[in-house]
């Protein structure tokens, strides 16, 4: 088949034009000789690639000064460990806000802390995020920890919510914002730590990005492996051993697609569209289809919906894969459908999704 | 330029056929409307790729039934730390043997647990391996470490040293093999533990290949992150989180490259020669050249040399660049040169470094 609207959570659709440097390159960079994923990390050639992925970066997120940028290897999952063992001293108590799978994921992660889930939205399915005011967090907390966008359950905190981000007062609040980042400007003041797997918003899978307000890297942490280490980390550029070149390499691009774009200001308007198009097409569907998140906190990244019978999944499905349409399975934790709508993925790719629902509910409903 | 012979440690040179292959599936893969690098993990399409890379791997190195094989995002050190948090119990002995800059790289990694380093080619410069029978072994401890080749300083167990593997009685002996997995046959079987970065002889950077026997995953270990937890990725197949799909993509090309080309008997004949070519040039020179690595353990993989004068040393990469040679620079820890002969190199490319330095000599011996 042609090139489809790819609707995947993660690894994601990646901008065309990134795609084709991508392959342009491949067999060689810039009269180089050889292709990035063969260059070494410590040449000049990469070092120009790394370094420039940084300064759009932060020029697309405005990140301020005194906020340092790490790029490690893998998911955000391992982060997840790592805030616990870089910021909480042993036996420190930390607060947690669950409110989706990822969330929940995340207290996997902790060891040796006291963990205290200052609120959940477990109870109610995860389909709402408790208000700011039921929360109970602690005066001593090394910080505060929330996802600001739960990629299964397709819960997001939006202004409808309350104030975001959530006051935190002096304790310093941590987002795991892998499927929302860039999405819209924010102020990453606001935050102690920002980090995120860059498989949705930021390109290609096998990356993360770290963003730390500097003075927290003065915290003692607990004991860890030196790989695990934040500031040897920021002291070794991220390469204290070898980092992910080629991942590293195509997250610039899609910076530097999203910077050429407009930045996270056009990306807030596009996202508004995707979405309202995405959930007209649900609530106008009489109950043909379902989408059971609160109105307040519905995520514009990923949309998860239910079929009025789920006996028609399969044929939905397909018709979707022949129209062009993929990656709309949902979760095994949910079921269902789910449509991710990143960055990358332009409006046109929804009203096509919005369309061809219509027309599978006229066929079935 | 065309692409040259590129003689980087990690990232290194990949088989050009592994290259086109990428690049022709860059936009999309078999069909699925959809790149590699954009496609879900938990979907059909790169589940196939997946295990078919752990298959074939499985062929090429002749891995039993009873060893596990992982393949964990990120590089080798960051196994150095899950080791130890999987197999030693807190405080528990581990045995280490440091024959370079990556061995002695591996301690940083240690915590809570007893680090005994039972022998250290450090006091000659690394550049020998102490004999077996110098080791200080202790009885009762969790795993004893060796690096199978040293990358940074050219020194790698080869049968002259005497039995490889080393003989370590009932404590299971664990390997880094980042630099020469699949360079010669060897008999997993004796090994507990074989870890591997993939950007040197497996394919591309950002992913690492873990062999563990079975059994040893029994172990308590010390308290640590799910993600960290060995038992939990196996059985989430590596997919615990998001994988680097692509990088395992490219690996799984890389492997099967190696099996077509006649697997790791004929990458060890390729290696001999090679090895033999390059050491011939220097040892050849009259003192123009200098390897200072005791014959008998001499790496095939990485070659570390000095010019009799290192104010010839960019008049030396600046004509090797021009006769199409790049990637020679030596190590910061080193200084000097270093060409490293992983698998993709092929012995034409030895035989143009060999031509170059014998010329470069007659220039300015």
């Amino acid at each position: 088949m042609a090139r489809a609207y790819n609707f995947s959570p993660g690894p994601a659709m990646l901008p065309e034009a990134v795609l084709r440097q991508a392959q342009a390159d491949m067999l060689e960079w810039g009269g180089a000789g050889a292709s990035i994923v063969e260059m070494s990390h410590r040449g000049p050639e990469f070092l120009q690639v790394a370094r420039q992925a940084e300064a759009d970066l932060r020029e697309l997120l405005a990140i301020p000064d005194d906020y340092a940028v790490l790029f490690p290897a893998g998911g955000a999952t391992t982060q997840q460990a790592l805030i616990a063992l870089n910021f909480a001293d042993p036996g420190q108590r930390v607060d947690y806000v669950v409110s989706g799978h990822w969330g929940r994921t995340a207290l996997k992660q902790l060891v040796s802390v006291d963990v205290n889930v200052a609120a959940s939205g477990e109870a109610g399915g995860f389909r709402g995020i408790p208000a700011r005011e039921e929360w109970r967090l602690s005066d001593d907390a090394a910080y505060v920890h929330i996802t600001a966008n739960e990629t299964i359950h397709g819960v997001e905190f939006r202004p409808a919510w309350g104030h975001v981000p959530p006051e935190t007062g002096k304790v310093p609040l941590f987002a795991d914002f892998s499927s929302s980042i860039a999405s819209e400007p924010i102020d990453v003041s606001k935050y102690g730590l920002i980090y995120a797997g860059a498989q949705k918003n930021l390109g290609p899978v096998g990356i993360s990005v770290v963003i730390v307000r500097r003075d927290l890297l003065e915290r003692a942490g607990q004991p860890r492996a030196d790989i695990f280490d934040y500031r040897s980390q920021l002291k070794g550029e991220s390469m204290l051993n070898t980092p992910p070149t080629w991942n590293w390499y195509v997250l610039g691009l899609t910076v530097r697609w999203m910077l050429d774009e407009g930045g996270t200001a056009e990306f807030d308007r596009r996202s508004d569209e995707k979405a309202r198009l995405l959930y007209a097409a649900i609530d106008g569907s009489g109950g043909f289809y379902r989408n059971d998140v609160d109105a307040s906190v519905r995520s514009r990244m990923n949309v998860p919906f239910f079929l009025v019978d789920q006996a028609l999944d399969a044929a939905f499905l397909d018709g979707a894969r022949e129209a062009g349409l993929i990656g709309l399975k949902g979760h095994r934790v949910l079921g269902g459908m789910r449509a991710s709508l990143y960055n990358p993925m332009p409006v046109a790719g929804v009203q096509a999704l919005a369309d061809y629902m219509r027309e599978f509910q006229k066929r079935h409903g």
